[in-house]
């Protein structure tokens, strides 16, 4: 490695990807970008050449290759060659020798390329060509602004269409390699993460208008890998004031829906001292996909159809207030200013007057429980008003701006 | 449209999206690359101009704008809406005006790029900028060569990282718009589709080492999507011969997996007079996803973990006879050649002496009830061997390239 230009990484199992490997190679160094191949196939042999290879990924994960090959343990190889990416990547990208990752394949080259995508910051390209782009990609892409090309055929051999889709990727991927660096964000005006969902986007508008000018807002799509993604943002320091308008991912969290954004959800706000606003958006339901994949369990209960894609459940009283206890417990740990506004005319466009969630005891249980686990130091105010409604949207707004502003005072020399 | 040279379509509900469209028009028209916009939004006013307007794509659609703002009933003018993309899309294709499509956004927006996919052959660029890129993607590409871009943050207004993902997003898709068009596939060797599947890769690896170098081989994973591709494939006049080795979507269409190709399995090539040979691979299972999603009418049937992500189910005998008599149906249809081979000795990588799903009596049944209503006149074969033995594979790839052979020598003048 003696050339220092940043290269294009590619790791892949050489012993059923080399002839595709070799292709994609080829293709990047005719377009004058160059590749570091690395080989984390275990069994049989690698295809083509790697710069670092499977005995080299085996050791920097703690490995030995012969022992693995040996025992033919695939299960347990496999995190071992991860481990082993991951430490060389690391390595990589503290020499600034990392122009991105490019990824190839399904099953294990995907789970490879989702490893690699993780240690990876934003704005540095990644890209993985597969047929696993179609159908559930949250395991490969999370958090991450991953491209995905759909390969539509298996790349299990080198054909004319195959060749034809690899081209495609490598030509777009090299305009990503070769273009100017993302001017550094949040070196302007303050950035506000917001989180969203279809039925708090009125209260989400309202406030986007109010605070854009002043500040950047990242609004964020509350279906699990949203809030996911707002929780990594503050805890990169990308965001300096958090409105947490829609917390529906915790009632996902605690009844079982497919959104959850995972226990550690209102958690890197309060860890890392960033101020924010807490409301209770859409925690009137948890949501699935179609009526079919409903678990039985909720039979009985109530239910709306959102799209033929998504089926809401309506929570129960019982479920809010557990909800208001996870939140008041989340909140109670801040570090920083906090602040929950309750509004008291429904908390989503399905929990609304004539609405099918409208359930005024319900949400009082959900109100009752936050305010009897929430520390009496932490402001608690019940707005007669709709969520999606200026007068709670006006009241958030006005809080959290005047504690980033008064953070900013604090934080002055 | 006075200027002749093909843009880059986008369609988006100018209402919602005015300002993200307006910045990725400025960034393409920066690079040298025409855009033409079709607004699909229906109220509200929209924010920046369109090339078609929102009246143009209603009419296009067959309904009256007027009358849809009046109603107000969205459910109902979204499909007018997309039927007038779809038109006025097939009007520029017709004209060689599009360059490519480029949607961004979600729900309603990924819905109209969706749709637009659909319209664009192979080898047109096509993308999609969205939170949706995460998740379910099967709705939004299909068969189709997308890329997806994930945005990590809502497209609901600008941002410093949006517009950064945005900027990145068009310099990809300008390399794309600029290169050359793919070389004509399918004028040199005949291609053959072949479906695979992981429990049938080994013997997908020996037919594909046999066929390559006399033929282009397409390999398609039998997860439903791949079976629906390879079926378009083939009514495209892209394929010339189909190892249809990997069956087992039928299994899932008739007891109810998640990788159903749905009721046209195996009618592409029966209709076009393709040549085919069909074997009855990894029909001894039916695919899940995670444990828990596995339906409870499947209570105390017996199961096996692919991965943590993959639950596959044993098929029964009774359901291997129905999955035998589909596949005869299917096949009696067929206005070219066909042969069916059935391996004896297992049907997958599970169906195999100590595997876990290995029953020869189950299997037995699919043979017995295929054998049953197969029109005589088609070529059947008991092989005494395994799916991926090389006895079975042998036999399936020399009776496939004889009928492709002599397909070709009829159809010479």
């Amino acid at each position: 490695m003696t050339d220092s230009r940043p290269t294009v990484v590619i790791a892949a199992t050489l012993d059923t990807k080399g002839v595709e490997v070799a292709f994609v190679r080829r293709e990047f160094e005719r377009r004058g970008v160059g590749v570091t191949v690395i080989d984390c196939g275990i069994l049989g042999e690698a295809g083509t050449a790697a710069s670092f290879t499977r005995a080299d990924v085996a050791r920097a994960g703690g490995g030995d290759l012969a022992a693995m090959r040996a025992s033919r343990d695939r299960a347990s190889a496999i995190p071992t060659m991860i481990r082993g990416l991951e430490a060389i990547l690391r390595n990589l990208l503290s020499q600034g020798q990392v122009a991105g990752y490019f990824g190839l394949g399904g099953g294990t080259n995907a789970a490879l390329a989702s490893a690699a995508f993780a240690q990876l910051p934003f704005g540095v390209p990644k890209m993985l060509v597969s047929t696993v782009a179609c159908g559930n990609t949250r395991p490969f892409v999370g958090i991450k602004d991953v491209m995905l090309v759909h390969s539509v055929v298996d790349i299990l051999g080198l054909n004319a269409f195959l060749e034809d889709v690899l081209v495609r990727a490598v030509t777009a991927f090299c305009a990503l390699v070769a273009a100017p660096p993302a001017a550094a964000v949040g070196v302007g005006r303050p950035c506000i993460g917001m989180t969203t969902f279809g039925s708090t986007t009125e209260g989400a508008m309202i406030a986007h208008d109010k605070l854009i000018g002043d500040y950047d807002v990242l609004a964020f799509h509350a279906r699990g890998i949203g809030g996911e993604a707002m929780e990594a943002f503050v805890r990169e320091g990308r965001i300096q004031g958090v409105l947490d308008l829609t917390t529906t991912e915790v009632a996902d969290e605690l009844v079982g829906g497919i959104c959850s954004a995972g226990p550690n959800r209102l958690s890197a706000a309060a860890e890392t001292g960033v101020p924010q606003v807490v409301l209770p958006g859409a925690i009137d339901m948890v949501n699935f996909g179609p009526p079919a994949t409903v678990p039985e369990r909720f039979k009985g209960r109530i239910f709306t159809s959102h799209t033929p894609h998504a089926t809401l459940l309506r929570t129960t009283a019982e479920e809010n207030a557990a909800i208001g206890e996870f939140i008041a417990a989340k909140l109670n740990r801040a570090r920083g200013p906090v602040a929950v506004v309750l509004p008291l005319r429904g908390f989503s466009a399905y929990d609304i007057v004539g609405g099918p969630f409208f359930d005024p005891d319900a949400d009082a249980a959900f109100c009752a429980a936050l305010a009897a686990k929430l520390d009496p130091a932490i402001p608690l105010e019940r707005i007669d008003a709709h969520i999606n409604d200026r007068a709670v949207i006006d009241r958030a707004t006005a809080l959290l701006t005047a504690m980033i502003s008064s953070s900013n005072r604090l934080e002055a020399p």
